[in-house]
């Protein structure tokens, strides 16, 4: 076993320093010391959540660099930067791992900190630490020109609203809204004009009207506002939601155009909605999370060409209960990110 | 006023003889002698759920005859076949409106029964009765070639498969599975497959196997096989769901493939179900209904052109009890048709 350090959950936006074994690398595998970590929403939840047995280390969206190789692999040399996101491996047979869907492999994947490892069944711990072993397959090249701290986030964050984006096949006669100006919130933004779209941003106050433009906005709707919801009645190809908690979609579905959809991204529980809400107008509703490997070397390649990265926050990864407690009080703009250098080589 | 004769409700799968007064002809009034109805699903729950005020009469799915013209009428004559389906009026002024789909009218269409009259507030009264006076706008020309008795059952239940079939982009690269096999069910295999679409019926039992293929269906899974169901997992583009029971949309959701739709047709209710049967294959449900004066008058050439008709049992209207009873019993194939011709002139 190779022996690193980093951080395991010790309450509700609390860490504390631990000692983490990786495994020995396997003939696919790369270890890659981590460099920059951001911090997800999920990792909130995640550490809330958490009863045991075993540690819970959070981190699934990351860059670094490969410090060592396994006996087969060919794609990746010591030295090469690399990101990795919140799934490290996959069955690679079903229909989905077939087109580079991993993310929705019929077998489902393994996630990158609390999954279990397909191979030796231990349960997978996260990138809140100085290295990471992960199958070079599911570690990619960070593209030159791409600054590796404001990358992590791309990797959960980006890829997450990256891929329905083009999926949704949204560019320049798109109409965008974008529900929730957060983590994802303002890479759907980015992402919808860079891509062409009229972007719109739909947020609960007037705090972040600015910033909304300075991002590549070309609109701002205060959602509590009637008026203006009213004003923007049907009027968008694609709503993307990013709201976490549960809340009303009636009202948002109220602002997508014919044949539009309104897509869920930042929700996982269950939904209740009257049928007329979608039929009036022959709406959709549609949900999606994480990338596949296509979309996230297809996104890393979009990003140092157009130079789309997060907004965020570097902190040393020693400050981690500070950026968990922050993010927690939706005191952040827009993604915090952990400095793992000061744990040591 | 006018008047003439028909049905109207007197209790569940029941009607009685009745004399009906149509309004005088306002300019762009054309008054239409029925000889066709069509007996609908929504026809049962309206019967069902009246109370009154004033009698329900029931039909919204007709062919017949001009036999009158307003002053300003310009694009029908007197002898011309006609079709109307279940919306008679609409604002003609907001966004839907302008782009033809008056069934999404902001204001909301006016339906050929139980709907309130723009000009005059009287409560609609439908067409199992031998004449209806429509706006000329909303009485579509019946194309030469398409018998007028199976041709009835298109204004309602074909329009409201069709519509969506064109919007999803159903084509002859599309897997379509379509389940239920009723009134709008076979419709939307005989389009799917005239339009080239590789379809498939999902229904109950094994009874109607035989009756799929001859309609144009290429396979037939029976939904209670858990194990067809399964194999069948993810493989459609576009599942048209026609059920008009609450009923279970994950079991479905599970055979909508990548990026594919579960679009409900037949079901008007609130719906639940969790986010992940969504996310996991990045789904969408969508919803329709009826038709706008566009997508009506396409569908009508279309089967002109393509010989796609209904499959219907026309009864007397005086036997309208009989087609309700067993219709009511799912004793069906696949369309009662009224004639309306035993009224009189």
């Amino acid at each position: 076993m190779r022996t690193t350090t980093g951080w395991r959950a010790a309450g509700p936006n609390h860490v504390e320093h631990t000692v983490i074994k990786r495994r020995d690398l396997r003939p696919d595998d790369v270890a890659v010391r981590v460099d920059y970590c951001g911090v997800c929403h999920s990792d909130l939840q995640a550490m809330r959540g958490h009863v045991g047995p075993g540690p819970l280390v959070p981190g699934h969206e990351f860059t670094g660099v490969v410090r060592d190789t396994g006996a087969e692999v060919s794609s990746l040399r010591i030295g090469d930067r690399v990101a990795v996101g919140n799934i490290v491996d996959s069955c690679g047979e079903c229909a989905m791992c077939a087109i580079g869907q991993e993310n929705f492999c019929h077998d489902f994947p393994t996630l990158t900190y609390g999954g279990t490892d397909r191979h030796d069944s231990s349960t997978t711990l996260g990138a809140y630490s100085r290295e990471y072993v992960v199958r070079e397959a599911f570690a990619y090249r960070l593209p030159d020109g791409l600054d590796p701290a404001s990358a992590a986030p791309l990797m959960c964050a980006g890829v997450t609203v990256w891929e329905p984006l083009r999926a949704l096949d949204v560019g320049p006669s798109s109409r965008v809204a974008v529900v929730g100006f957060g983590g994802l919130g303002h890479l759907a933004v980015k992402f919808a004009a860079a891509l062409g779209a009229a972007t719109t941003v739909i947020s609960r106050t007037e705090d972040k009207r600015e910033d909304a433009h300075r991002l590549g906005a070309h609109d701002f709707i205060v959602s509590a506002d009637s008026e203006q919801m009213r004003a923007a009645r049907e009027s968008f190809d694609v709503v993307i939601d990013t709201v976490s908690a549960p809340h009303d979609l009636s009202y948002y579905l109220g602002l997508v155009a014919l044949d539009g959809t309104l897509e869920v991204l930042g929700y996982l529980g269950e939904v209740t909605l009257p049928v007329t809400d979608l039929l009036l107008g022959r709406k959709k509703l549609g949900a999606a999370g994480s990338g596949g490997r296509g979309a996230t070397a297809e996104m890393l390649r979009f990003c140092a060409d157009s130079g789309v990265v997060p907004e965020v926050e570097v902190l040393p990864s020693s400050q981690a209960d500070i950026a968990l407690d922050r993010l927690d009080r939706n005191d952040v703009r827009y993604r915090f990110v952990l400095d793992l250098s000061d744990l040591g080589e």
